[in-house]
């Protein structure tokens, strides 16, 4: 069966999948310095943001992505007080971080400040923490400004990217990675989205290669559902300086104070559980 | 974007989702007694098998659900010996379930026996324990096949069907469990795919009830993803006849002489969480 101009297509030539949502209009498209966005309403996932023609968020099933990429190395950081976070324009991973109590301060470095003022107008629902006191929007290069952090500046670095071709394929590389190690005070922890473990093994185990060649040394990959994203299922790589990933604040997490959709303590401990597949392509 | 014809698209009306692989092209094509099979050769997924439009599986990712169908449950019953498979014509489950030395006997009512046919020509793979003297391919009514059984005649019932509409409908029944109940021994368990998570918690929650009306004491929702079905999110529920479902044969996992893909003890365990919303939704 084939489809009608009702839905909107990703077409993925490098996987062989595609994925479509049926759509009752476009509401907005910008070409912007950076790359075209285009935003649209579905039938069933709410709105619906793209950018180059692949998919970034719905209403439906970000809360997914934004949760999974958000409290999981919170809640392994001992006491995470200053986060940067890179991308992330459309501020769900800033909502979901300034729910911490223990954040002191949340940097997002975006590259395009219209993903943003999109999200605000668009998906208001992620943009609450946008005029917290505790948060800075910078509008700008991300490898830039990580490195010329200062040194021992970040307890938590969110890589909240696209995918990494283009702009973002610097965000994947061990130069990077260094700058990270550094801008990071002792006990520091990177997360960095790392794509669909069932279709970019070899980036995900690249990825980690680099982390580790760049001084981090303890890996943990979490895995979860994304339906909008290729395959449905989607990872996000912790890489920590000198601490364990697997040591969690358990009871912190029990006992946190804000309400969540996916994330609680039986989800942490089940996202970082290792498929056998996946167990032995990273132990080589 | 649109798709060309060198890509197979299922659409779901219900859900507002279409899933398309890239095909190179079609194996074959038949109307059965019951329904459409189509075979086709895909550019990234291996061969895949339609039934009526809808992707029954590919070669490339069927193992997460065959394994997440078999083993889960076969590792919860304490000592698991005889076991009937309703559906799972394609043969991937009673393959799992064989690996299993304690099986010492497996019936497989499959209603459509061009699925099996068809199986064993293009999958063969699937079809390697089909010869097994423990094995017993029936076709016909699964349903029927329940009713007329003896009295504590199984250890595990494996629900391996398409979704429940049509003639699957039954299935997901009351009267349907009920059967399944009287034919399982004292801490018998059935497993029985249950759709997605994020797109059919209603049905869940209804067999659940229905599951819990029947007589089972203890119910277990499993999640795991499952690239070609709708969200890429999947589940199966375990029903228990008076049997705690999170005690598990940890050691015999650990120990287990077979190998697999997806499942080991730190995936069963992380199956076995429930997200937020689940949790909650379960509860009412």
């Amino acid at each position: 069966m084939s489809l009608d101009q009702n839905w909107f297509t990703e077409v993925g030539e490098s996987t062989g999948i595609a994925f479509s949502l049926r759509i009752t209009g476009k509401l907005h498209d910008e070409q912007t310095e950076y790359q075209r966005i285009e935003i649209y309403e579905t039938t069933d996932f709410g709105r619906l943001m793209t950018i180059d023609g692949y998919i970034m968020l719905s209403q439906r099933d970000n809360f997914l992505y934004h949760e999974m990429l958000s409290h999981p190395v919170l809640y392994t950081h001992v006491n995470p007080k200053s986060v940067l976070i890179i991308g992330g324009g459309d501020c769900g991973t800033l909502s979901e971080v300034l729910k911490h109590e223990s954040v002191k301060s949340a940097v997002q470095v975006e590259i395009d400040e219209r993903v943003t003022r999109l999200s605000e107008q668009f998906f208001p629902e992620l943009c609450g923490a946008n005029d917290d006191p505790r948060a800075r929007l910078v509008f700008g290069d991300g490898i830039k400004w990580v490195t010329d952090s200062e040194p021992e500046s970040y307890d938590v670095i969110i890589i909240d990217s696209t995918d990494p071709i283009g702009p973002a394929a610097g965000l994947f590389s061990e130069p990077f990675y260094r700058d990270c190690f550094r801008a990071l005070r002792p006990g520091g922890i990177i997360a960095q989205q790392s794509e669909s473990p069932l279709l970019h093994m070899k980036l995900i185990s690249a990825m980690r290669r680099s982390m580790r060649n760049a001084g981090f040394s303890d890996l943990l990959t979490l895995n979860f559902p994304q339906c909008v994203y290729p395959s449905g299922w989607w990872s996000a790589t912790l890489a920590g300086k000198n601490v364990a990933l697997r040591n969690i604040r358990d009871q912190d997490i029990v006992d946190k104070s804000f309400g969540t959709q996916y994330y609680n303590l039986a989800m942490h401990q089940a996202c970082i559980a290792q498929p056998e597949f996946f167990r032995r392509e990273i132990e080589v």
